[in-house]
């Protein structure tokens, strides 16, 4: 049975959202839960019958927002440091933190460790699209200047995350670039493209929209960029539906006719654009499974998230990488 | 008066949208217009009334979609050429096309020539925002690789667009990043980043989300990456649109709401967030106005781009660019 370690203090509104979501996962699946953080809070939102079946480690220091990430490695009381260490000592198959990403993934990186023929561990995001199903977006944060090696890694990497926890058996690679041609990209993606190459199921360069049209599951980029991606459409999609809100307060007809759309429509839109979703963004390459929630996560993400925790530790994730990254060294 | 010309020729729709945007524009506004295009076509389109104020400028060629950006040069009988050397020779203050966006890049920076301090014309572009203000990015794809005296060039013109063209007194300038502390960035942004702060107005570094939230009035990024934020943005956009039609589809009250929001909900939104709102995207940094217009822009498109040309090409933008960057060689 799947172990995943917990951080029970990172996200933005402490402990609650964290263990609701935990309990609601526990209520579905079958799987073994370490809580890490400070007890008597813990044991504070956690119903007896379900203190009873889970393993609480202790610890009173928690990594805030405006800490610095490279300070995390001196942090060995702090929850997500404890959280991490489960990991790499064995006693949990993976960690799901919704605290200082940052600091989750050097900790992670560090103290877990990489797959040996992995350079550079990614960030991975799943992004929605319109055919209802979903794409998967790396680098979106960890490594923010790469090299072509650590793109074509992240390809092999994002191929083995579709297929072994997204269940994609054929993933279609795309290369994130100015325009849909060969001989489109900046110095890096023209270097990184004969490398992709190699990779079946590289479908060549590929746009902004393609993350969103279905036409690809699997869109390698580098980590500023990525990460840029990721926000722009955050930002995007907060403008539009705030705008259509400004829109409706303004008039009576309005107003009724977003309460006819509410169940149908904009709920709906809701489960398909939001974040809760999708769980969290995992770090691919490690020899463990690590997952980094959105700091804002309700019950629902952490839900997700530890779901796509469960599924990621129990899949053949890493042979796939190692035995892939072996063949083209 | 202004004089405006215009590549009749080059929109995915052929010259009739194309036409149509000139007689509104000529109808709300006084300026001399030249049309650059087939004689025959373009009178098929062009009622006597306009025809006798208007210049027409014959020509048969055309560089369409799928012509390489580099032949441009070569094709001095097309259309695109033509009125590319109606500014270069004095004979109009700006060109506008719906065309082939890379031949009228490759052309105007050719053949018009850049200002003598400008190094690489960048192309801007208008982004809606949620306080109902627009928000300046360059470059969107001009220049792929850029060095940080590109970006604060970049910069400089922005600053100048949204002064002298926009009407902003006092600009807000952002930096792209991954993250908003100054630590943050690439190795291009992080050398970017001290030059910046010699602009008054530099806010620091912003992410992808300050392009919608009115935090920010110019935002610098090098031409990869703006191009993907670009296109990124029309994915959303498309895609959240995309989704509700469906949903409201399924349901009979939804299409009820539906229509109930029409007019006073998605008709703002489609004005709000509809780039044909926006004119076309400047190219700065030349002796002369150049606009690239999308290649399906319809006539309320093409009317809005003559109204921005003849705003640009009436500012004291060149000036005001020069001086600033002379002042920092």
């Amino acid at each position: 049975m799947v172990t995943v370690a917990i951080d029970a203090m990172g996200g933005d509104f402490g402990p609650e959202p964290i263990i609701d979501g935990l309990i609601d996962a526990l209520d579905e699946r079958k799987f073994k839960a370490i809580l890490v953080g400070d007890q008597d809070a813990i044991l504070s939102y956690l119903p007896q019958f379900y203190a009873d079946h889970i393993e609480i480690v202790h610890c009173t220091d928690v990594v805030s927002m405006s800490d610095a990430a490279t300070d995390a490695l001196k942090r060995k009381d702090s929850s997500i440091y404890k959280a991490v260490e489960l990991v790499r000592d064995g006693k949990a198959n993976a960690v799901v933190s919704a605290g200082h990403s940052g600091a989750t993934m050097t900790l992670a990186t560090l103290r877990i460790g990489r797959l040996p023929h992995v350079n550079k561990p990614p960030l991975a995001t799943l992004m929605p699209n319109i055919s209802g199903q979903k794409s998967l977006l790396l680098d979106v944060g960890a490594v923010t200047d790469c090299k072509p090696r650590n793109l074509y890694e992240f390809a092999v990497m994002g191929k083995a995350y579709a297929q072994e926890v997204m269940g994609i058996n054929r993933p279609r690679i795309g290369l994130l670039s100015n325009g849909e041609e060969d001989s489109k990209g900046d110095e890096l993606t023209k270097e990184t493209f004969p490398l992709l190459k190699e990779i079946t199921g590289f479908v060549g360069n590929v746009e902004g929209r393609d993350i969103f049209n279905g036409s690809v599951d699997v869109i390698v980029t580098d980590g500023f960029t990525g990460n840029i991606v990721l926000k722009t459409s955050e930002g995007v999609a907060y403008t539009i539906i705030e705008l259509m809100r400004q829109n409706i307060k303004k008039s009576i007809p309005a107003k009724i006719g977003a309460l006819l759309m509410k169940r149908k429509v904009f709920s709906n839109l809701k489960k398909q654009i939001d974040y809760a979703e999708y769980g969290g963004a995992p770090l691919l390459g490690l020899k463990g499974c690590a997952i980094v929630s959105h700091g804002s996560s309700n019950a629902k993400a952490i839900k997700n998230a530890i779901f796509q925790a469960i599924k990621f530790a129990d899949s053949k994730i890493y042979d796939k990488i190692e035995s892939e990254l072996e063949k083209h060294k």
